[in-house]
């Protein structure tokens, strides 16, 4: 595989993480960061160590951008616009999708191509096969880095040209999937031990609830989503209100809060008035987004 | 192993494949249900139909009792309390607590042991290995009985003394914990969707994220649980809280009524309220339970 330079600005634990695999790899890697000493550490991996960011910037054809925020970057770019002109940005900062087509915009403008990273691994996972970072914006741009852009995490993957596509997929999945699950996970367990069950005893059922779930996600809710066919001869939505319903009362029963408990059931309650209650509970999705949640915490 | 005789009073769904998987075990199996048609097609799986209820539970002294609801169990064993002296009953309705309870105390008072069933498996799945019915109540039941009742599903566990206890497992693993994720994803897809994400797109950071779940629940939450202990040297509470905060704009920007993700993030906030900011997310199960949801849907 072709050796490529490349330029990270930002060693933080991740872009330290991403210097060092880009380095093992054999690329030609040139570090900054904005208090030297965390960069100073790399030179220790191989990696090139400058102090001038726009120094830095001009070393390399790609740049891996992995600072704090959005307002840094943006004052970066501004600062160096004038020799952005053929570079290819790749952006791994966390932010929204308004945030990176912004940036994108900027680096356009200015001559430049641009990636839109979202990390979704820790820093200790990357450069492995396992490692997952999306990847969206300019084309040419992603068939150009495609090669060591996947060195950085195996299980990477291409979501398109709209740069705000890789942050949106974090907050729907990094976000609102896992990060939920987890809190019901947490909800569920405080829950029990109010029960009197502790942990082990639920172990055998929480690692087969696990395995249903991405059963369930995999073979019935994704095929109902892409053909729009949410029929079941199983049981029906109406029936699963009726069990959360009962679950809820249990919990309320043992003096549990119950909040996500009770938005599941009021999202199962929406899809049931929107007139889904005889199709399966993958037809919630219908309802899911639709309206205006009645408590307001902004 | 030792064959067993069984009288399955009730053949739904449920009771129908108990009795098949019950009989192709060796078993003699005696059946019996209110419509005697449903029971009829099974004498040809090798059981023995009785049309009279109280006649069918006399001639096995285990006997599964898996009819429609409570209300219609509670008149049965009534009608039959006294030939239930030695008798042990396994009860497999679903319900909550107080009545697998209020359902031991009456087969206690009549003189019968008694053993309450969570069947979390879907009827096609009972008598397999993966299959998993939990059991709680009389611990001389369980042994006596143990080595049948694992073959109607292989994952079965035996959950301790209260008779409530399969039944609390259940709403807290299916209803608090399964159903809540389950409707995370459809209320995640539904944002991605209006965001313009297929659900193709999204599969490898779909499967990345179930994955990603499995291994904090049982690396990360459950010792942190066990132990008591929230310390943490990677993100804090507040750190996911930030994030969530920002994930649910992203949500609210698309339209979407991010039931779940607001009340994800009404937790997190009265953890951190609680003074569990600078600890793990996992340490909103410390105040997962507390209080009372502010929207009161009863």
């Amino acid at each position: 595989m072709s050796k490529s330079q490349i330029s990270v600005l930002g060693t933080g634990l991740m872009g330290s993480a991403i210097a060092r695999a880009l380095a093992s790899c054999g690329h030609e890697v040139v570090v900054w960061n904005r208090s030297p000493a965390k960069a100073a550490s790399l030179a220790s991996a191989g990696c090139s160590v400058e102090t001038d960011m726009v120094a830095a910037l001009r070393r390399s054809p790609s740049v891996f951008l992995i600072v704090n925020d959005y307002t840094t970057a943006t004052q970066m770019l501004h600062g160096a616009r004038a020799h952005l002109r053929g570079k290819m940005i790749v952006n791994g900062i966390t932010g929204t999708a308004a945030d990176a087509r912004e940036m994108a915009r900027l680096v356009h403008e200015a001559g430049g191509s641009y990636l839109d990273a979202g990390i979704e691994c820790f820093p200790v996972d990357v450069g492995t096969a396992q490692a997952l970072i999306n990847y969206s914006g300019d084309d040419v741009a992603w068939a150009g880095a495609k090669d060591w852009l996947m060195q950085l995490g195996g299980a990477g993957t291409y979501l398109g040209g709209d740069p705000g596509a890789a942050n949106l997929t974090e907050a729907a999945l990094t976000g609102a999937f896992f990060n939920v699950a987890l809190g019901a996970y947490l909800e569920a367990s405080a829950f029990a031990a109010a029960a009197g069950l502790s942990v082990k005893q639920l172990l055998p059922t929480t690692l087969h609830m696990l395995d249903l779930l991405r059963r369930l996600l995999c073979e019935e809710a994704m095929p109902a989503i892409e053909s729009g066919d949410f029929g079941t001869d199983q049981a029906t939505l109406d029936v699963y209100l009726a069990a959360v319903s009962s679950w809820r009362k249990e919990m309320l029963t043992v003096g549990q809060r119950a909040s996500l408990m009770t938005a599941n059931l009021h999202n199962l309650e929406l899809a049931q008035a929107g007139g889904h209650g005889s199709k399966s509970i993958y037809a919630q999705f219908l309802t899911a987004g639709v309206g205006t949640e009645s408590r307001n915490l902004d």
